[in-house]
């Protein structure tokens, strides 16, 4: 049985770009299992679609193949690679979108997809995706092992996620910011429970502010407030979340990826 | 070969969480064939899910398994539940959401999921769709009778949808409403043949109207009218709805759920 | 192994319909396997539709089944039709939709939908996709031939595509227009260099102009040009097209389907 395929891209779904790339593989491994992670990334998004595919990825089979796109720099400079880490694969650009799931999985290795015997005969300059990330990841999906569709490199490009601060005054407070609003308008922070209980000197009792509003310590859940009332839950992938039950926090508070999320510790 | 797993949820398709639910499954069950009914349920709208998940439900093999998740009250006291009812099997809170298609497909049981073996090692208090349906669904699907997931219960959340009202003055004419609007802005009513047949005093020849304006009588398809002409139809799932030959009832109309729809039978 | 099932449909992504195609589909062959193309084709769009499906169809495997349903006629006078071309077969409405994409395929023959017997039990006027096309392609994909399931006809519809236009003056320029536009704000014109190297004087050095804008000769890649400014590339389909880097050509530009596109050959 081949090796699961998720695919995460900033593709859309107006168009047959994800069908396009579904299909070259299936031409080419008819037995091909694809799952869709998300392909509704904003378009060019590299930290974006870096923290989707690291939060996901954990939950996937253990040999699952990740074929992530999200490209800007096609037709340039920019190496194709695959990484491997953990038994998983990694397919897509090397501009630092499968550098913190690859981290996360395990110790990674990387190659530079460099061997165009393994991509559809033509390679366009604008959808790399189609031509050279989707049937080199058919291959080894297939089995071909990742030495022979590509050259060992020691040099991928990093991408780090903004980390939070600890404000001036010691470790009584710290600065994070919002990381990630969600289809129901939550604000995913970057504070975890294990940050916290590191950094601040009294842990036990934090309290989160936003915008000059006071949200109070985290709740057990989202039903734990008032309907339309704001709050704090730790949310599912780990990270403490800004959310209002019943409606859009990102509306009713006006955040936004980068707005500064205030904890302060026990007084 | 597992029985076919079909979801239905308001996770939307800007993050991974319906990938990741899927991710789950196809962890536990590599075989499970997975089709999406729909993900873009208003955040919250337990009946119009209810709608939609009963509407879909004869469509599918007679032991497909139904995975619906709409689910506000997650990590509260809502419990999870599993329905079996005419060979499907249907997994989901109990919040009235699986009611009604349960309902519709045959007799239905219902069991509490309260077997935490079934569920992944660490259960959120945010997302019970990865951390216990998915994983219990996987169960189920594989082969797992309801019995061993969860014990049986007989006092399910039930959710009735707005019923036609017979208008005073008699059964000449009758009150009902728009009960969902499709992507066309066609806007789907709560009045079958059925029930006017039965209804009204004389159902030979009934008209329609809308916000003042004069539907007439039922068009055979939508394009038994002008282009830009609003018409009633007998719509794909046996209600009638209102629609605008290439256009949108919904916007030209003004219509929206609630939306007060008249009938009047043969004069 | 059944043949693959790809879909195309204008059905969007709000209600249940694209699930339930699938469904029916599964119901009649368990060990289909179906990729969509596309289900966001603007509501009624023929002519987008038609253009999507001819610019897929060529990286589908050779024995694939397009189910393509953009059907404003549903219910009326219209054929339901399959075509086989090129191995592949289509099956849709008879509008203009399987047309460039069979002809593209191959020698295309037509076959008149017309065997209640392959059809669900019962027809609605208003979801042919689901009570007909879907049932028919179940039986084709699992090796019914056309033959069986229609009668030929020789008199479907035809679709052509906008053909640029040789400008007055001669061959040194011509005048064509935006056809698509993508998910990223790019817009596909109707040139393709084959077309501009037979009708141009000399076509050794062109330049693109749109809303009186120079948009130069055709770039290498999205990247050859600073961010934020509008460039033209050979797109992935063959065509050239104006985008912007780092950004939407189609609001940048005002640019929409149907907006001259002006090329202009060496002076």
């Amino acid at each position: 049985m081949p090796r699961l395929i998720a695919l995460l891209t900033d593709f859309g779904h107006h168009d047959i770009y994800v069908g396009v790339v579904k299909s070259v593989i299936l031409s080419r491994l008819p037995k091909a299992v694809l799952i869709d992670l998300t392909h509704s990334v904003p378009p060019g998004d590299i930290p974006g679609a870096a923290f989707q595919l690291r939060a996901a990825a954990p939950y996937l089979p253990e040999d699952a193949l990740f074929l992530a796109v999200v490209d800007p720099g096609v037709g340039g400079k920019r190496r194709p690679i695959c990484a491997r880490s953990g038994g998983r694969l990694l397919v897509g650009p090397d501009n630092g979108l499968l550098r913190p799931a690859a981290s996360a999985l395990g110790e990674p290795e990387f190659f530079h997809l460099d061997k165009p015997q393994f991509w559809l005969p033509r390679l366009s300059s604008t959808f790399h995706g189609r031509d050279l990330f989707a049937p080199v990841a058919a291959a080894l999906a297939g089995g071909t092992p990742p030495e022979e569709v590509g050259a060992p490199i020691t040099d991928p490009v990093t991408l780090v996620f903004p980390s939070p601060l600890i404000a001036s005054g010691g470790a009584r407070s710290a600065r994070g910011e919002v990381i990630w609003i969600d289809h129901y308008g939550n604000a995913v922070t970057n504070f975890q429970p294990e940050y916290l209980a590191g950094a601040l000197e009294d842990a036990s009792a934090v309290t989160f502010t936003v915008g000059g509003v006071d949200l109070g310590p985290p709740r057990t859940h989202y039903g734990a407030s008032a309907s339309g009332e704001a709050l704090v839950v730790l949310g599912s992938f780990g990270y403490y979340e800004i959310a209002v039950r019943d409606g859009s926090a990102a509306e009713r508070l006006s955040l936004a990826r980068g707005t500064p999320v205030w904890v302060r510790g026990a007084p």
